[in-house]
């Protein structure tokens, strides 16, 4: 009898954090690609267009001026999916923000310096304090390029808070409640020191942090950065944690514009314990966490399509996550741009 | 004190079928879209094409060649995620088909007569019962248009059976066998009784059918396709049964295409009871229905992106399931494109 290779026997898997299931078909990497080709990037972007809402002194939608911010401007969304106000006490409530991680309209995060990005951070940590002193969630994300339906080219992310735990906050909170009650651990702790020791699907380490594509990664190069010590919110680390974290997200923010050689797409946000007027009850079973989601799987301009099957039965991908991993790890520090002047 | 108005106030819906909440924000379709604009339609499909592997008389990739078949055509998907063969008995197995909807490439379900779509219907059923004889269950799925992944214009939906309950299918059964269990009838059949008599999310009924934009629907004019009687699977649809669905696909589809000019693209797909060696066992719990997914928002060019909060949070939509399923309502019923003539 055969033996079984991941590489190439289909299997299934399990996400323990988000309860789903994915498959795995690593021999479909082999098929033809004739369908959709993304439109290649438009190269040049202005590094200021006084016209773009989101540069220093622009006007806004709602004739607010932004100010000649020099490192990250945070504002209220002016097309906010959730409003502070609501007919009634139960309604969903919310707040959205925008924040800019820097005034050039020209740079990424992984073309930014180790200081912009931790100012970013310290942005992050910021808001999560401010709007989590109102609301039981604060989900910070950031779509990155057209194809993630990003509508500005300016660095930024954006900053959803609710009066109500989203989706799939609710599914990580029963799993890690769970978890933890059943081994006394936090699911994401233990599952950080297997990865450690098996190694397979490591990207970087770092003193503080871990870039890992997790064992049930849907996207092709979905990655999961995890904070080595035991941490529930953004504002709980460290100084020394969040320069570290700034050089860890720039090396993989690197691999990944490298990988392909673009500006490589992905909607990421991060993961911690619920806030609010709870924020005091025990939230041990969390651990801190980011998720990036990018769609690329052949080269900058194919990616993969999560439709037909995947939309109504069950997440496919077509390589390994232990063979995304290890292309991550190839994939040289230095970002490409920087390299080739 | 203001009245809650579902078009003006943000509020969140809770989709019993697939146990999953969504985010319904109707105001934010004030918001102007600078974002990704898809590339138009590539206008003309030869009708035949001697180089495309789903045509009539055309060479595959694995050397075989297709007959003159003239109605529905169904082969081995020559690049499968899912295969019989497994190095271990209780690994994931099953079979990847193609099925051809018609031997030209230049006609989709609602240019195609009510018989041709009723043959595709019966090749439906006979799929579900060949491979549901051995596999608890078989997924039929439509990738339609280049936006969703499809790599081939010719008319064609996929079949994907396997030795597993996939995901959706898991949480579909744990609903409606909950629901049947505390109420005593199909959660589906009891949902299509109240949106008979409310009417708003209606789009379409006939004497065996509705069509309707669920209260949950995610994508703007997502639609769920219910049959009246309660009927657990495809292959137990009656002759009429069948005729019928023929009709009111076409009317639906036909309203799809009308409503922004355009071959409407969207994933679809069937669910019923599962089937394979507990085919037997009591399934009464369970509804045939199937899902319609189509990512198009404002136009023929700007689809919904579900990025960032929806792939971290929780999904989010921008207009009203009932806007929706009113301007579907309106939309006429003949093909712009037979109009036109
Ligand atoms: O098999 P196809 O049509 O080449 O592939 C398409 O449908 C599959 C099933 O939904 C997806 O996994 C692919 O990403 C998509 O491109
Ligand atoms: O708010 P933006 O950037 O205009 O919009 C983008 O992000 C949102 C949150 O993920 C999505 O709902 C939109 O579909 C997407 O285009």
């Amino acid at each position: 009898a055969t033996t079984f290779r991941a590489s190439e026997h289909q299997h299934i898997r399990y996400n323990p954090l988000q309860d789903e299931w994915v498959l795995v078909s690593a021999h479909r990497m082999k098929r033809p690609w004739q369908g959709q080709v993304e439109p290649p990037l438009l190269k040049t972007v202005p590094r200021h267009d006084p016209h773009n809402p989101l540069c220093p002194g622009a006007t806004r939608a709602n004739g607010e001026v932004n100010p000649y911010y020099d490192g990250t401007f945070l504002f209220d969304n002016d097309f906010p999916a959730l409003q502070p106000d609501a007919p009634n006490p139960e309604a969903a409530r919310g707040a959205c923000k925008v924040m800019c991680f820097h005034p050039w309209s020209d740079v990424t995060l992984p073309l930014m310096s180790i200081p912009e990005i931790r100012t970013v951070i310290d942005a992050w940590a910021a808001v999560t304090e401010e709007l989590g002193a109102r609301y039981p969630w604060v989900q910070i994300f950031e779509n990155k390029g057209a194809m993630m339906g990003c509508s500005n080219p300016h660095p930024h992310c954006q900053v959803w808070a609710s009066s109500f735990l989203p989706d799939i906050a609710q599914r990580e909170e029963r799993s890690q409640r769970a978890y933890q009650s059943q081994h006394g651990e936090p699911l994401l702790m233990e599952y950080g020191h297997q990865e450690l020791l098996r190694k397979e699907r490591l990207v970087l380490t770092s003193e503080h942090w871990l870039v890992l594509v997790p064992f049930w990664a849907v996207w092709p190069f979905q990655t999961l950065l995890l904070p080595r010590r035991h941490v529930r919110r953004l504002p709980e680390l460290t100084p020394a944690e969040r320069d570290d974290l700034a050089s860890i997200m720039k090396k993989l923010l690197t691999k990944y514009d490298n990988l392909f050689e673009t500006s490589f797409p992905y909607s990421m946000g991060w993961h911690g314990a619920p806030t609010g007027s709870k924020a005091g009850a025990n939230w041990d079973h969390w651990q801190l966490h980011a998720h990036y989601y990018p769609p690329l799987l052949r080269s900058a301009t194919v990616r993969k399509f999560m439709v037909g099957y995947e939309m109504l039965a069950q997440a496919q991908r077509d390589l390994t996550p232990e063979q995304a991993a290890e292309r991550l790890r190839t994939v040289p520090e230095v970002h490409y741009r920087l390299g080739q002047k």
